[in-house]
């Protein structure tokens, strides 16, 4: 038993007080992520090194405290959310750079570093980190290791897992600990590669050793325009049907153009039914043969207009109108819940055809980006959270999408994890059994359940109800027993 | 407590009398793999689906007999020889391709199915699996995933792990479980991930289902011959220096060309140093401006000739001459050992000094052949087993090596696992404590040391010693308690 002010006191300790947020209005930065569910935490640190990491970690052992770490925020799937409130451990301090090593291509960096960051340092020895979500401008490397991140360009490079070389991490239960290294590692079981994607659940990593590649000496990129989603899902199929390897494969749907054209300006054609943005790169002359090839191809199924960008600014331009497309949604309406499932490409059409009759059924409007090339779909409900019950019906279509997904053969997530949004999905891919053995995973990395709670692997109902006994807690003052 | 007999009777039960060998000298070909130990099982089952194979290891759990999971038994670490005896299971009867999925690019494979057989299958399709083990014709998908295996064409499109999306297990414990899918799959721990290198472990693969790629349009082959190892070595940090990605950088040296040469006649230089393979491929006109720069770069590194492969045959002679090149080493001596490890490309050629000052102090001799691109070295120790004494020094030096790689900051191997030889080196690299994290692993698959024991983690002594406790109860004849 500990009351918040003691347990800030020894998290101070720790940290230094400085580094560590408690007052209530504070928290409320830290109590969502880019998802819809909420939960206040008690605490929030910020360690600046693996130890301070491992010290928090043990402070809230030796106390019983739930630790659930966080990068950036971005995630879409509530794995930031101390859903049993507790402690956040921030990595937002450790953001350096730590080693360029240009001869064996390879960067060291803290987990807090942003990911577009590693490419930009990178840049001036003509090398590139090639994991690239839309949200790299602003989520951290860390983050993206407990997500398995992915992004456009991985549809050719393959997502964070194929890229990270090691990892320290602090273990849930406070040890620091190396997991890989500098080479490709093939010697004993690879706890690296079961970390990644293991969404905060198994420890925080504290520094990360990335693979960097080099930049192609030539880029392309084309959008091309049809007048129906089913025109642009034919020509993505002609495309991967023809071998041709894309260097990225991105489809958006008519709701997500106008909305990102009344914010952006990108110069997406707004009575366009779907475009696709299609790059290819590699040496200059493969490129033009290869982007020719394209072109044919999106006219032999329709298009209705295929643009070449003819500079690095109209190329970064079309690139914003795809990574910012989903924050342009605010132009639609106050809210919007967006989905990450991913169905065998040959029931991509099929599959839409089923979101747009839940949404339909449902009475909202849903906005689709996808990463056609691999399957993968955005489906973005858009929605006004005051509107009295809007937030449950979103959440009901939501989980139809998803259980569209699973139906047609495909999974729960394409790169966004399971978090807590989708812990109670589980049970629709894996039967008890299943479960109870991923739930064995755990205590190998020392998490008694403490660490991460409620995310990845369905708890029950307990979850939220530990939310709000926690409110109760904070409104009774900082000398209530936690 | 039971018999052989009962044993041989009980496994028939499960497999059908055909599928179970029991006779000594049956059994000497599955008591060694392409390493250097030996023991021999008690009884070598053939299963032809999952549930025999289900089956079988529950008889052998009901009698607390071991098990050993064997696929062509081509692996060089040892993982498929039966170090405590018990029973082998083979796959080898499970040689069927299931589907072949061009829309989606993935093809169902049985793990008995010979790695080169998917290719084959597949390229009717204008489609191909990339791991590239040189033992491809020969060794299994299902060893493959077993150990991760690796390949010249690794260097740019990734290992096993990357290619296989989903695996059908028979788990240590004998349930039959899928781990994946036929989508890559991000929700949930990855257990795929961790099953693929696990060197069987924890389980048994009995179905995968592994990615396929489009054949590229156009492929160049290039030999580049030197006087040294050092300029070869110089050539391929410039030619990834250039940020050039190659599709396959193999380095062999003088002794493995001249054994080559002998035996193959591929028409490799017998007074090289040693050469380079460089393989470029995509669409032609990238390949031809790729393969003049690649040229280039070896005659400013001092390259003596740069040789084109002008046809087809002339490329797979080429290959002919790498892929073949360790068992042709049969021209210099009856018995070699070959290593596996792996350094950071920049400690490459000082590493290699070091195998060998450690060879010429033991008095032994050494061809190599590398991965060069990615810093995977194969040094290979040749000898005759028939002189008292030659195998010991042999393994004696075979652990420098290794130590030399990990001193390096490299790593005990690069894709032929640990096994059953380097067990005992793992504690090089990780203190107590991560071992026994790691062994905190095999139960989650219900592996409680039953389960192809003695391999990867260190056991300690007792697993030799259980190998010659068998041969003495094989000796007492079949009615002897096991």
């Amino acid at each position: 038993m500990v009351t918040r002010r003691e347990l800030v006191r020894a998290l101070a300790g720790a940290v230094g007080e400085a580094a560590v947020i408690y007052r209530p209005e504070d928290l409320l930065l830290y109590e969502y992520d880019a998802t819809i569910e909420k939960s206040q935490p008690y605490a929030v640190v910020l360690p600046a090194t693996a130890q301070e990491v491992a010290d928090c970690v043990h402070v809230c052992r030796s106390f019983g405290i739930p630790v659930t770490p966080r990068g950036a925020g971005t995630g879409l799937s509530g794995g930031a959310v101390p859903a049993r409130a507790g402690v956040v451990i921030s990595t937002a301090r450790m953001r350096q750079i730590l080693e360029i090593d240009v001869e064996n291509r390879l960067a060291v960096v803290q987990p807090g570093v942003a990911n577009l960051h590693v490419s930009e340092a990178a840049a001036v020895h003509g090398l590139f980190y090639a994991p690239d979500p839309s949200s790299q401008k602003a989520c951290t490397i860390g983050g993206n290791v407990a997500e398995n991140a992915g992004g456009p360009h991985c549809l050719a490079l393959g997502v964070t897992q194929n890229h990270v070389l090691g990892i320290e991490v602090v273990t849930a239960d406070g040890d620091v600990r190396w997991l890989g290294g500098r080479v490709p590692d093939a010697h004993g079981y690879d706890l690296r590669g079961l970390f990644i994607g293991s969404e905060g659940t198994l420890g925080i990593a504290t520094s990360v050793i990335v693979r960097l590649l080099p930049v192609p000496p030539s880029v392309r990129t084309l959008l091309a325009i049809f007048d129906s989603i089913e025109a642009a899902s034919r020509t993505v199929s002609a495309v991967i049907g023809a071998g041709m390897i894309t260097a990225a494969l991105e489809m958006r749907d008519n709701d997500t153009i106008r909305a990102a054209e009344a914010g952006l300006h990108c110069g997406y054609p707004e009575d366009a039914g779907a475009v696709l943005l299609i790059e290819l790169d590699g040496v200059a002359d493969a490129v033009e043969a290869q982007s020719g090839r394209a072109t044919d191809i999106c006219y032999a199924n329709g298009t209705r207009e295929v643009r070449s960008a003819s500079s690095a600014a109209e190329r970064a331009l079309l690139w914003r109108g795809r990574k910012e497309a989903i924050g342009s949604l605010g132009q639609l309406a106050p809210n919007y819940y967006i989905l990450d499932g991913v169905v065998p490409r040959s029931r991509l059409v099929e599959t839409m055809r089923r979101v747009e009759a839940i949404s339909a059924a449902a009475g909202l409007q849903v906005a689709n980006v996808f990463h056609a090339g691999d399957g993968n779909l955005h489906p973005c409900i858009v929605f006004d959270e005051r509107e009295p019950g809007a937030t449950a019906r979103v959440l009901e279509a939501g989980a139809a999408v998803m259980q569209a997904c699973v139906d047609a053969g495909g999974a729960l997530s394409g790169e966004h994890g399971v978090g807590f949004e989708k812990q109670q999905f589980m049970a629709w891919l894996y039967n008890e059994a299943d479960l109870e053995n991923m739930a064995r995973l755990r205590p190998v990395f020392g998490n008694d359940g403490l660490f991460n709670p409620c995310k990845v692997i369905p708890e029950g109902t307990g979850c939220g109800e530990m939310a709000h006994q926690a409110a109760a807690l904070r409104a009774a003052g900082p000398d209530a027993y936690i």
